[in-house]
This record gives C-alpha cells, sequence and structure tokens, in this order.
C-alpha cells in the first residue's frame, strides 16, 4: 500500500482523552478503520501495522522532518477496543502545545475531530455495551461519593439493563401470543390467557412503580439534597453550617491532584450530598431579615427538600418555636427541629425541650452532638438505610420512560378490563414494549442518541 | 510466592501522571521494584506478573471486593521502562474519586506517593538521560510556542548535552597529561604542551563565551521578552495593544481543551513571547500621567528589554518627540520609535517624519503598518534570525555553569601566562572540569538534585 494514495475516510475520528492543562502525559485517542495506518505514517519507531493488539510502542511522532513529540503508542485491534473499532492511544507529554500539534497533524491527515461522547456512542452502536451502560460511563467519570460511584458502577456492569430487560422479556410473551392471535383474524383465538396478562402487567406496575419511587433517592445521591437552615437572626445558623462544613473538609484525602473542588456549602454525610441553598447571607453575618416568615424564605424552602430549623434554646420558647413548626408542617416539607446553644442554655428549660422526640439538642458552638444530628438529617430524608444491593433510578431519561411505560400499563389493565380486542391490546403492550426499551436503547432514534451523548465530554 | 507475606518496599512510588481534573481516562503510574506484583495483587483479569513487558491488560482494580473501576493495564519491565525500573500505568476513568480510591489503595498496599520529579530522577539516576535531558522533559511540557518547543525538544535528544562533553573531552585530554606530569614529581617533564593547551582553553573559552551570550536569545523564548509602551497620554497605547492582542488571540488553534490560557497582554510574534509590563492602567482608559519623565514610568522602563515609544502624528512636533527619544537613549534600553494616527496625520508632517529610517509610522486604529512594526520588535531586539540549528542556553543553572567555568578557564590561562607548577594548573583545570560536568550531571550533589527536581510537577 502506498501511504501516500491513502485518502482517510472521515469515520477515524479523534480527540484528546486526558483532562485538558498541563501535567506528566497526556492521551489523545484515535478510533476507526483507519487509526492504526494513519498513526503509522506519521510515527516513527516500528511499523504499526504489524504489530499485535494491545502493545504498545516507543517512537516519535513527525511531522515531516520535526520532531513533534517522542510518544509511547498503544494499538488496540478491532472488536478488542472500547469502541470495537481500531483504536490507537498516543501518550505525549503534557503540554497543551504538543497536543494541539499532533490532533492538528491528524486533522490535516484527513481525521475528523470527535463530537462529545462519539467514542462512547460508537461503542453502544457497536454493541459492547447497551445505553445504560453507555449513560453509566458519564456518571461513573462525575461519581463523587462512595454512594455515587457504586450506583453507576453497578448500571455499568449492566445490573440495571439486567432488571429492564427481565421485565421486557415477560411482557414480550405476551406481546408475541397477542400477535400470534392477530395472525387468526377474525377467528377470536386466545392464545394470551387474559387472566395471566393481567397477573403478569400487575407484577410489572409494581416493579415499575418501586423503580420510579427509587429516583428521589437515587437523584439525592447523584445530585444532592437541596436543603436549607431557617431560623431567627442570631441563632447560630452560619456557625452550625460552618461546623458541618470544617468536619465534611477535615475527612478529605491529601492526595495531591484529587482534591475535590469545593462547593461552598456542600456536605457529604455518609456519601450523600446535601446542598445548603441561597446560604449567602449567612457566611459572613447572620442576616437581620432571615426571621421566619419573610417571602424570601417561604421562597426558599419551596426548593428545599429538607429543612432545618435552628433555635437558640438559650433564648427563645417553646411557644415560639411551636408557632414556627405549625408553620413548617404547612409547608409539607421534611423539616427537622434543631435546639441550638445547649451550652449556654438553662438546664430547666433543656429538660423542657428534651422531652421532644422530635428535637435534638445541639450546640454548633462547642460542636456538641453534631454526629447525632446528621443521623436525623438521614434518617429525616430516609437516606439512612440505603440497599444499594436493589436497583436505584438515578437518570431522568430513565425516569420519564419508565413513567410513561407505567402508563402504557395502566392502558393495558383498562383494555383487558373492557375486553378490547386483541389488536387493541396488542397496540397498548407494543407502547409499554417501546419505551421500556428505549431504556437500554433496544429501540433507539438518532435525536435520543444525540440528545444522551452531547452531554458527554469531548475525547469519551 | 503467598501475596499475603508481601512487604512491598517503599522504594516502589505512585502518582497520577495525566493533568487532575475531570476526563475521559486518567493515568495512575506506579514504578520501582514491586509496581507489577503490587498491581497485580488488587487487580482482576490475567496474572499480570506472568505478561511481557509493553503488553496492554483489561479488567477490574478491587479493593476486596468492591471494584473501583474497569481499567487497562499497561506493563513496562525493566529497563524497558521511562525510569528503566518496572512500570506500571493504570489506565481508568476520568474521575476524581476514583483516582483518589486507587492511589489510596496503593498507599495502603505500601506504596509510597511520589515527590516531584521523582520519575523523572529516577530516569535520570538510572541513566536514561542526562541532567540537561531531564530539565529539557520539564520545559518542553511548558513549552507553548513552535521555537521554545523546538528548544526543549532538541536538548531532550541530547543535542545540547553532546555539545558540552565534546567542550569538556578537549580539557580532559590535558587533564589527563598533566595528571600524568604529577606522576612524575619533580622531574619536571612536560607531556601536555602549554602552547596547544592555551590554544584549546582559548577556543573552549570562545565557544562558551557564546553559549553565555545565546542565554539571552534562550530566556527570551522561554520567559519571553519584557516590553513597555511609553508615550503621552491618548496617543493610542491601548488601542495599540489590542490591535497586536487581537491578531494574536486570532490565530490561536481551536481545538478544545488546547487553547492555551491566555495572559493579559502577552503576544506572540514569529514564537517569540513578549510580555508587556504594567499595562493595567492602559486597558480601559488613557491614564493620564502615563506622561514621559514620570517617576514610574523610568521605574517601568528599567524592568523592560525592549520600549515602544509611542506618539501621535497628528499632533505632536518633532521637536517635542527629540526631546523624549534623546530621554530613552539615556536609559541604555533598546526602543522602537512608532508614529501613530497615520491615518489622519498631515501630509506635510508624515513626510518629516518619514525621512528618519528609525522610524515607523502606523496606525494602530486602522490596523496599518502592523506587520512592518512587528518585523522591527523582532529586529530590536535581535530576534529577527534566529538560528535554532546553534546551540541556545536556556537554564539560569546551565548560564551559572558556564560562567563559573568560563572563570575556571580564565584562571587556567592566567596560570599558563605565570608559567605556573604543573600541579596548580591541574587544579585549576579540574575546577572547569567540575562546573562543564555539572550541567550535564557527570557531577552531581544531592542538593543540586533535588532542587533541580524539586521544581518538576508531581507524576513526572
Amino acid at each position: 500500500m502506498n501511504p501516500q494514495s491513502i485518502v482517510y475516510s472521515d469515520d477515524t475520528i479523534i480527540a484528546l482523552a486526558t483532562p485538558p492543562g498541563v501535567g506528566a502525559i497526556s492521551v489523545v485517542r484515535l478510533s476507526g478503520k483507519y487509526s492504526i495506518s494513519v498513526v503509522n505514517k506519521v510515527f516513527q519507531g516500528k511499523n504499526l501495522e504489524a504489530e499485535k493488539s494491545h502493545t504498545i510502542h516507543l517512537g516519535q511522532i513527525k511531522d515531516e522532518d520535526k520532531i513533534i513529540d517522542e510518544v509511547l503508542v498503544s494499538i488496540f485491534r478491532e472488536p478488542n477496543s472500547y469502541t470495537k473499532e481500531n483504536v490507537v492511544e498516543i501518550s505525549c507529554h503534557g503540554s497543551n502545545y504538543i497536543i494541539k500539534e499532533i490532533i492538528s497533524l491528524f486533522i490535516r491527515l484527513g481525521i475528523r475531530f470527535a463530537r462529545p461522547g462519539e467514542f462512547t456512542q460508537r461503542a453502544f452502536i457497536n454493541g459492547r455495551f447497551d445505553l445504560v451502560q453507555a449513560e453509566a460511563v458519564a456518571d461513573l467519570i462525575a461519581s463523587d461519593s462512595d454512594t455515587s460511584h457504586e450506583m453507576a458502577m453497578k448500571q455499568m456492569r449492566g445490573g440495571f439493563s439486567k432488571e429492564i430487560n427481565t421485565l421486557r422479556e415477560s411482557l414480550i410473551h405476551f406481546a408475541s401470543l397477542i400477535e400470534l392471535e392477530l395472525d387468526f383474524g377474525e377467528e377470536d383465538v386466545q392464545f394470551a390467557s387474559r387472566k395471566e396478562l393481567k397477573e403478569t402487567v400487575l407484577t410489572l406496575k409494581s416493579e415499575i412503580e418501586k423503580l420510579i419511587s427509587s429516583f428521589r433517592l437515587g437523584n439525592a445521591i447523584k445530585n444532592g439534597v437541596p436543603t436549607v437552615i431557617v431560623g431567627k437572626p442570631n441563632v447560630g445558623k452560619s456557625t452550625l453550617l460552618n461546623a458541618l462544613l470544617k468536619e465534611d473538609r477535615a475527612i478529605v484525602s491529601e492526595i495531591p491532584g484529587t482534591t475535590r473542588d469545593f462547593i461552598e456549602d456542600e456536605i457529604f454525610i455518609e456519601g450523600i450530598r446535601f446542598r445548603f441553598i441561597d446560604t449567602a447571607g449567612l457566611r459572613d453575618t447572620e442576616d437581620a431579615v432571615e426571621a421566619m416568615g419573610v417571602a424570601r424564605t417561604r421562597e426558599k424552602m419551596q426548593k428545599a427538600s429538607l429543612i432545618l430549623y435552628l433555635f437558640d434554646l438559650s433564648k427563645e420558647k417553646l411557644v415560639e418555636i411551636e408557632k414556627v413548626v405549625a408553620e413548617l408542617e404547612s409547608q409539607k416539607i421534611p423539616f427537622l427541629k434543631i435546639g441550638n446553644k445547649k451550652d449556654i442554655a438553662a438546664p430547666a428549660l433543656l429538660k423542657e425541650f428534651g422531652n421532644d422526640e422530635e428535637m435534638i439538642l445541639i450546640s454548633a458552638a462547642t460542636e456538641e452532638n453534631l454526629e447525632e444530628l446528621k443521623t436525623k438529617i438521614l434518617h429525616k430524608v430516609h437516606l439512612d438505610n440505603i440497599n444499594t444491593g436493589e436497583s436505584i433510578v438515578t437518570n431522568v431519561r430513565h425516569l420519564e420512560a419508565l413513567r410513561k411505560t407505567s402508563s402504557d400499563l395502566d392502558e393495558v389493565l383498562t383494555g383487558l378490563e373492557k375486553n378490547i380486542t386483541h389488536d387493541l391490546l396488542a397496540q397498548d403492550i407494543r407502547h409499554a414494549l417501546f419505551h421500556l426499551g428505549e431504556i437500554t436503547g433496544e429501540i433507539t432514534t438518532e435525536d435520543l442518541l444525540g440528545n444522551i451523548f452531547s452531554k458527554f465530554c469531548i475525547g469519551k
């Protein structure tokens, strides 16, 4: 083959695979039919086209006479690669200049710059994994706690997909029997027992409802629990927040380059992220208008999934507190009653407040009872006994598809009730199958794929 | 071997090798005797200890039952690796959480976190390359233009080292002859021709002086040319700066993830960086006190290697300009006379100014003559005819060692002049050899190495 005569098809793609920035090494990745041959064209060292899959080769990337870099080239031959295509990874020095030169060189040779998520999209299209697993790759990269990591890993390894497929298969069984009835036309034969079908649909619906309700937990694990601290001025809201933040920061790993970027006012309790809303006013001084009943506070509370109501044990009276509690109860959002300044409260008062099982007494200043508070927080939002063995929906797309499936199944049930004809019944079942199939990608559209993979980072 | 019984020696090190942050993949690197066996202990897939060098293996990193990630593991067996030790590269998903978990796992297994530059230091100690080449690795990573990249690449490939070694060898020849004379003690035998020695030392000195004077260029390429724009208020200083910046920005590659971080007020002309000093006052409005003669302007000029003196062709008179020029000349810093607002200047005036060969007439507003200005700028600082084929000193440490060598050679010449005894002459030559040897690391101390490698990034 004369290398000069190759016209590299644009189905071979290239992108930087490692994070941008300066480091010891960076990796540029190519995927597609010509990835090995195009790299070989500018590689000085060995004839890469003669080398085996999963081998590494030292050499130089040259742009005519100019040495761009000394690199290690890793070869993966189809189908034994991430994308199931020929893949080459060029491990170069971690310099923006060098990365730019290498990518430019290949683009001049006719290789196309990859779209976001295109490597993973190809892995999906080539059957390496299903849509749920592809989406889990992005979740895995974004995971920042034990629980979010565990959920993403489980999804990536196919746990959730398997469950969806099991549900789908039980329905496919009936669908095929009813399709068979259609073939018999007017003869009104029933292959599919309506009674069994109804039982199956009811079981399916209960499974799907369980998955739908797991989303609250999944979403909390993935995106955090929006939380609000309310209370009168000077009850110690910022002191409490600082004490919680401080503990969280202290347990952070000191490994350079791995410290997570702290988001102001966000803490992890047992791997669950609690995002404190609109605490800007709390950070420097106690906000003077931060008393209950202010319109702004109400508005904040509406965004929250948990309210921490803080009051001052050394000043406030039970009757005042009860008034606020009544108001909080009307909001229908889970809340915790927290008595602060335990250390300077009158003992008699403490006793009075202490009888309330629903209340926790702390001292933000001396950091007393903070562990108990954390336990109560987790319990309040039902995140204290997470069974990560069960499937948990974390993805809004999956939630939407499950909701549609559930409503399709309702149609099937209504149809059974009304004893509708098999062709109408078949149609309702097909709808349910369609929506379930969308989750794992058994059924896909260009739009759906574009929507999913455009949210990935480039190079993935 | 029972894996439970291994006590991993702390000479095996680990670090993140890719830039920190989120990306498709990240690479964690281990180097040292036990790197393959310790990775094998937590790797589920293959028995890595039985695998060949330069091979890649898919599997999982497990912390007991918990799967941390699905990874690709690359094996490099000593001495065929970057450090010449056993090296393992773990290519994992680019998540801070996963990187942290993987590194923590290995630290718990007794692997030590690497110091900055420790991989490269080991490569040096194990004879993979000399000190100049090791230092060039850091320069290569930091390179941001064709010229700085080319210089770093040449150094990394041993061009500069070879030159230093050639110089050193010619001196070693005489050193050994004179050491021989020492063995003959009092007999006053001369093996080394004093005439030839003098010629060699003179040649050496001229080579070294050439290298020393190349540092001005090397430093300009590596660190940029500090430049100042001076002129009266409203002559168009900020307009000129913006026009120069705009052109530079426009030619930047659009490859995502590779855009260099722009430093305010820094432009590249033919790969040479010009850093504009203290232009903060120019950005929004013309600084009213920015006229010549102000103490602050004088101070700024002292930091500059180039002064751009801008005046208004539509307003200022030749006599005024000549006064400023006289003052600039007394500063002994290269400067360019730039007449601005060519587009609105009176034709007669233009003619008057145009006769001055040392002057360039532009219009910053209409971007007229900017290319000519750039050419003049390069010419003014003698950077218009860079011969990158010649060795260029870019490193302050090398410069210092060359200066010491030069002064040692002066001692040798003085000694020859004064006809000193061979033992004193031998000592002077040894000094010169010592300082030359420090450059490539033929001669090293712990301090020297610590000083060099501590400036590297971790993971390199």
